[in-house]
This record gives structure tokens, C-alpha cells and sequence, in this order.
């Protein structure tokens, strides 16, 4: 269902688990950069009203669930701060073609895979953390992650047949794959 | 209360009642400027979180206005499609000064001033068009238009002392008012 093409090592779990507050404040940093990526696609493709509802749904419940995280960071005593991202987004954002349509099909494509790694770390966030109030939190985010997942996967096949949506989201996925073994190994929702 | 230092000349009104549609596709897209105006704030200063909540509730807020907007231009049959704007908002942004904290403070003012701008035509808009429905729109959007000035005002007191911030404001609406007789004379919210 999230097309992934390689299941998060357990030596990323062990390395969060170390460190769950550096995890939260970039899980912010996420969900707000998640917000802004909805927010340019909608400026993009502006004349698609269609697209573009369904994009500023995205931008509106990525901003909730950015305040969540800093209602829980703020639970905890934590301080949000600035945080060094990996390279793991920039990377597959380099993997974007540069014409139209195809950009359009490779930016909802990556922003649909970012959704899906998320989504899959979620799943183990909630199995595996101890807190209970996180583990709630993880689980809450999940069934979202997987729908903007699908979202974004769908709204590429306004740009593209659905074969030719699907043959690049198997390449893009396997490219996914080999950056989260090349990224830093920091504590980040992407290391 | 909106520091306007000049109101709207009543030539405005003519010209916009003679296509009340192309107003509206401007104002959806200010609508979405004003909410990407809001998360760019956001991301510029991040590790203030009460300043963060705010600008989010602000994105979320103006989101729900553009897509009321393209409701509006929906229930008329109107195809939302891509304007040129006015060189309003550019020529407001040239005023921001480039040292910190004195571009924040300038980047809330000018955020502030256009709400008031767009506030007070609205005023205009729901006392003098004739369609119902578009009335009470304009109406309904007064009031949050008005509290987004006031909002920014008081973000700008966040980077230096109220006096300042009152005095800066006072210049900033009186270049407004002065880029508002040179603007371009056409359909749009900011002509």
C-alpha cells in the first residue's frame, strides 16, 4: 500500500529511541515542511481547482498536527529549535525531472513517498516507544500519513496515465530506498 | 484601528463593480497569498513558538478563505485561472528593511497593512454590491480581515519595543497609501 521498496532498518528505531525529543522537534520541523510542500504544490498547479482543494486540505491538517507536536513538545519541557534536516529530502528532490508534465508527476510522487516512509516509521513508533501519550500520538498519524500517501500518488495521475504514474513511483521508490542507506545517522524522522 | 492613511478612492468601487467575477479571482489568490505570506513568517522564526501557533491558525484561516472563494467562483461558473497582479504587494515588500530585528518588524507591518487594505474594501464591497450572497461574504470576511491587522501589529512588537513598532507602522501606511495611487488601474483587490 505505501509502495516502499525497503522496510526501516531496526538500528533506526534503536537510535530514536535514544533521543524521543530530538525525534519530536524534527517530527515538527517535518509536519511544517510537509505544510509547505502542499503550499507550493498548490501555487504550481493553481489553475487545477480540483488539485488545489485537495492540497490546501493537505496544508491544514499538516499545520494540526505541527501544532500537536509542539503541544507535546511542550508537554515534555522540550524547547522546538532549529534542527540540521538529513539529506534525505534534498536528494529526492533531485530526483525531480525538470519539464512539465513530468515534474509535476515526480514532485506529488515524492512528496506521496516522504508521506509513506513517515507513515511506515509511525507504525513502528507506535508499536515499539514506551510513553503511552506518544504512542497514542504515533498511532493517531499513521491512518493520515497512509491517506496523504495515496493522495499524493492519486493527484500524479493528473499529469500522467496511471501505468506510466505507476512505472515511475516503482523507480522513485527503489531510489528512496538507496538514499536511507546513504543518509547521515542522526536522530531524525529521516536518518 | 486598520492605520490606513487614506481610504479608498470611490473610482475603485466603479471599477471593480464593472467585474465583480475578476475580482473574485484576485481575491482567491490573494487568499492564498496571505496564507503563504503567514507560513513563510512561520518558517523565518521558528523557535518562537507563540508567534508559530499564531501564524498557523492564520495559514489554516486564509486557506478556508480561498476555498470559500472558489466556492463563490464555482456556484458562478467562473473558471479560476491564473491573474497578473498589481505591483502593490512588490512595491510594499521593497520597504523591508534587510537587518534583523528590523525585518521582522517590517514583514509584519506590510503583512498588516495589506489585511487593513483589504479590510476596508471589503467594508466597501459589503455595503455596496448588489449580489446577495457575495454581500454577506465580504461581510463574513471583514472581521477576520481586521483581526489578522491587528494580529501582525502585534507580532511586530515581539521584535522591538511598541513605540517603535507604532512609529515604523505610521511611515510604512503612509508609503501605502502613497503606492496605492500608483498602482495599475485594473480589476483586483490591490489596484
Amino acid at each position: 500500500m505505501l509502495h516502499l521498496k525497503a522496510p526501516t532498518v531496526p538500528a533506526w528505531l534503536q537510535r530514536v529511541q535514544s533521543n524521543l525529543d530530538e525525534l519530536l522537534i524534527d517530527h515538527a520541523h517535518c509536519e511544517k515542511k510537509a505544510a509547505a510542500t502542499a503550499m507550493n504544490l498548490m501555487f504550481a498547479y493553481v489553475d487545477q481547482v480540483p488539485l488545489v482543494r485537495v492540497l490546501a486540505d493537505i496544508v491544514r491538517e499538516e499545520l494540526e498536527h505541527f501544532e500537536q507536536v509542539l503541544d507535546l513538545l511542550s508537554a515534555r519541557g522540550v524547547r522546538f529549535r532549529r534542527l540540521r534536516p538529513t539529506s534525505y529530502a534534498q536528494r529526492l528532490h533531485q530526483l525531480v525531472r525538470k519539464q512539465e508534465p513530468h515534474r509535476a508527476v515526480d514532485r506529488m510522487l515524492v512528496a506521496g513517498l516522504i508521506e509513506a516512509r513517515s507513515c511506515e516509521r509511525f507504525d513502528l513508533l507506535r508499536r515499539q516507544v514506551p510513553d503511552e501519550p506518544l504512542r497514542r500520538f504515533y498511532d493517531s498519524l499513521f491512518e493520515s500519513e497512509a491517506r496523504h500517501h495515496a493522495t499524493y500518488v492519486r493527484l500524479a495521475t493528473c499529469f500522467a496515465p496511471e501505468e506510466e504514474v505507476f512505472h515511475r513511483l516503482d523507480h522513485l521508490a527503489q531510489c528512496e530506498a538507496e538514499i536511507l542507506t546513504q543518509v547521515e545517522p542522526w536522530v531524525r524522522m529521516h536518518s
